[in-house]
């Protein structure tokens, strides 16, 4: 259970560090674990709005809540949203039984601060527009937690936007096949432009790779991805089997991504979906309720994948697509 | 959109028939429409409770709400607990575009009563004790709506009790192969039991199946079904997880199902699967964010899959499981 940080659960003991109320924060490191000196937090934005509603938006007040929370729970784990984030930092250290990555190696932690034990000397700067939180500490990642290096080639700003939807254009190179009919709802985001961009590529000049995305402005961005673009509000499930269909001679589609930020989304991924295709939801607000029962309801055989936010290689994958095409760098650095 | 009854939707107009407030009863039929003589419905579990107690557990006072409800929605629509139940009855007539099932016989509708249109002549008996309603009524089934010939050689009770949860069998079918290692995460239930009883015939002598249950006494109806029971609280993750690889020899299993009726259950099953494996989520209790952060949060790059209520054949394909295993039809009889 060392590879997943039981170990560092302190309140209550031996359970998963994220359930965790007070996490170990001690030092020599286990096994395989990764000692960071941390230069930035990226806190979650669900967890950000809420501290700076709660301070009244004071740089002072949010930085001191911060430095509180974390000294109480060994974790940036906010109690009232129950969410964390990420952070970026260089590894100062390794366990005895670890070898990579090298000491000096900047890194993006992938897993949540929520189970990343975490000390702050100091919290250097803070500006309450921005999520990203200037600090002096050092973090331990465990065995089991998936980070990135930071490349050099890319600015900060670029990388992070890119890391947090790697796991859609992953799936998508794992799941789209040479001319396969492959359609991304919500396709004018982060994650669906990633999505598309990767369809394009796997599925190659026989296939076809239908965006629908809302409202009507998203459409660009859709089209800069390379998919067909096709502006349809997507919680109308009629809507979205009708432009899909239509875009495609009447046929379904082989492979559906549900890239949304809204809620309702399911019914038209599962009508717009053939009888043995798949759907993977990469979407926060999907419901497993909704996907189950309506795909029942609709008669409808496809198999409906939870979107796992990794898959080995992701992050290299998903950085090297932004990297290699100028317009979609574009849209990440801005 | 005739397929999925867009058609019968009257308030509002244009949706899909599970959406809509009011759906339109009238005859004559449409292309692909099957005509239903009602003999009873099967009202949702949580709906019946509602009612139940809306109705203080007066037996004149439900029929009125039930007949109440359906009068205004044409369908037996719950607007307190958004749910439906299922209903059995034998064909009446098939639409000009339709010519299977034959008329005469006894089906069983798999799709919602959200959906169904249906008309009420009569309540004819209720018992608050059951969610079986004896009506005479006429309901109306669309091309997509799937439903069961119910068989002359098993009660009701056993049919009605196996085609609730016949999705779980038929996807372990599906994805179960010889030589595998898989564990069923809430053995001990319906759809657990039969999960477990189909993955014993699909993996063979070279496979193994863990049955996790609880309570403890549940381990036995775990056993019946085939499985190597073990009783362990499946809503604590490590737990979950020694008792798979301590029952496995230290290796994770390649294929996971939950059958749950309790919320938090998706750890556990994370945590028991293989990197590369797949786990089926058939636990209604499963939430979509707790599986997705969760499998990024422990970096595990497995499949997880919605479990899809429908598979072609599974009515009959659970239907023979338990007609062929005395054991499991004594189950299913009490």
């Amino acid at each position: 259970m060392e590879r997943y940080g039981v170990h560092r659960s302190r309140e209550p003991r031996g359970v998963l560090p994220q359930q965790a109320r007070v996490l170990d924060t001690s030092l020599p490191l286990r096994a395989g674990e990764v000692l960071i000196d941390v230069e930035y937090l990226n806190v979650d934005a669900a967890s950000w709005l809420q501290l700076r509603n709660e301070c009244g938006g004071d740089t002072e007040r949010m930085k001191a809540r911060i430095a509180e929370i974390v000294s109480a729970a060994g974790k940036m784990h906010n109690p009232a949203t129950g969410s964390g984030g990420m952070l970026v930092g260089t590894v100062a250290g390794l366990g005895p039984e670890r070898s990579q990555p090298a000491v000096g190696t900047r890194i993006a932690t992938l897993v949540s601060l929520t189970l990343t034990p975490l000390v702050l000397d100091e919290i250097v700067a803070l500006d309450p527009a921005s999520e990203k939180v200037r600090v002096r500490g050092r973090a331990i990642l465990f065995e089991s937690g998936i980070f990135a290096e930071v490349p050099e080639d890319l600015s900060d700003e670029v990388t992070l936007g890119v890391l947090d939807v790697c796991g859609a254009p992953a799936w998508m190179a794992r799941l789209a096949r040479p001319g396969m009919r492959v359609a991304v709802i919500g396709a004018g985001g982060k994650s669906g432009m990633l999505a598309c961009a990767q369809a394009v590529r796997s599925v190659g000049s026989d296939g076809r790779v239908i965006g629908l995305c809302w409202p009507e402005p998203t459409a660009l961005a859709t089209k800069e991805a390379g998919a067909e673009a096709i502006a349809v509000d997507c919680t109308d499930p009629l809507a979205v089997r009708e432009a899909v269909t239509g875009a495609l001679g009447g046929r379904d589609a082989d492979l559906v991504f549900v890239c949304t930020n809204v809620p309702g989304c399911e019914g038209g991924g599962i009508l717009a979906c053939a009888d043995e295709g798949r759907i993977v939801f990469f979407s926060m607000a999907t419901s497993f309720q909704a996907a189950a029962l309506g795909a029942e309801g609709l008669g409808k055989a496809c198999e409906m994948i939870v979107g796992n936010g990794y898959v080995p290689g992701h992050a290299e994958l998903a950085l090297d697509l932004v990297r290699r095409d100028p317009v979609l760098l574009e849209r990440f650095s801005s």
